[in-house]
């Protein structure tokens, strides 16, 4: 496994001793997401959009409509994907210290359209089981005419950042003195109960990789 | 109050049933968010930033440090601001009908540097209420060294749009006959127990502002 190389884009400018160093950080901040921020440039201004992706080894996978103009312009350009968990609100005795505590990965790149149907399938795949764990197995494949009309990019996690800020407040030092409250409250992303499709056949019960969530088994984040 | 009026870059290509009409959608969905992802073009490039913001009527405040490059260039230039909540994941009976419920609101325009001392204290104020309603109030305020250090931006909710999709699956007709659980898994972001500063003076509570929200009174989203 390589290390996190910084580029110019990808250093860290403010505050570097939040930048991790490790492509694993980089990993676990992916793969504890559902969503990224993907930034583009359309008529000269920028665009950001959320959307779903999966990661495969160091490819990080998005797909959208081939009627997306997002996706039409992606792959003749650079684009900035973030995925941010935020972990925390930090209360600080001062306003001017008040922080979040949060994980967020930047991927720097231009998307590659991925023509093979071996990876355009195994793309979206990553994408759906980012979304769902076990849920490609169950539901129906997707037809030729579905996969013609999904586009599939594939970024490269070759210039990527990550930046993680955890922990209590930082005081200036006369301010500890104050009678004010201060510490972290945390912030979860977690999921509710499975609310069944009203027209659902009846006897069909909610699969275990889906309920199991429910039970709080996986906690989004840390 | 005035309804959002589409412009080239907010008209809702995509699903255009998905788009909000009205301007109070729009402050719901940045009043129940934390953080908004900040997008620029930093030497030809997009640029996605999390980062911290406040609402004030039709005006939306960022702040950063002096020092960062993003809010260096942003005054400059267009940018672009997005909310983003998931609220749940869709699991359909087909792997193409997969979905999320998400509400999203986009912003675009160029941002304002705040040189009014007034103005900035209430932007800041609104960013900070924003992370923690009540905490304005009990924290230390800032002192004239601490706002120069901070830059306050201002940005017109003028030209916005707001997405929203909610409810269950939307299959094929044939497939409603598959043996498939299909339904929504509702994602939700909440408070957890607010944890005191290690090094906290005896005797100071948890003030009922911050401890409400642990307790699901606030949680975030519908």
């Amino acid at each position: 496994m390589t290390p996190l190389s910084p580029t110019a884009r990808t250093r860290i400018g403010r505050l570097p001793e939040r930048a991790a160093r490790d492509r694993s950080d980089l990993y676990r901040v992916l793969d504890d997401g559902m969503i990224c921020h993907l930034g583009l440039i359309v008529d000269g201004s920028p665009r950001v959009i959320p959307t779903g992706y999966g990661r495969l080894d160091d490819t990080l996978y998005l797909h959208g409509s081939t009627g997306a103009s997002s996706l039409r312009a992606g792959p003749t350009q650079d684009v900035c994907v973030t995925v941010t968990h935020l972990d925390g609100i930090v209360i600080a005795r001062s306003l001017f210290h008040h922080s979040m505590n949060y994980r967020s990965a930047v991927i720097f790149g231009t998307p590659r359209l991925v023509d093979d149907p071996d990876e355009k399938l195994a793309g979206l795949r990553a994408i759906t089981e980012n979304l769902s764990p076990g849920q490609w197995d169950v539901a129906r494949q997707p037809t030729r005419k579905e996969m013609a009309a999904v586009s599939v990019l594939a970024l490269s996690l070759d210039e990527a950042s990550v930046k993680i800020r955890q922990g209590g407040p930082s005081d200036d030092d006369e301010d500890y003195a104050l009678d004010v409250w201060a510490g972290v409250v945390p912030v979860h992303q977690t999921f509710g109960e499975p609310s069944p499709d009203p027209v659902l056949r009846p006897g069909i019960p909610v699969p275990g990789h889906i309920a199991h969530r429910a039970n709080g088994d996986s906690a989004i984040g840390p």
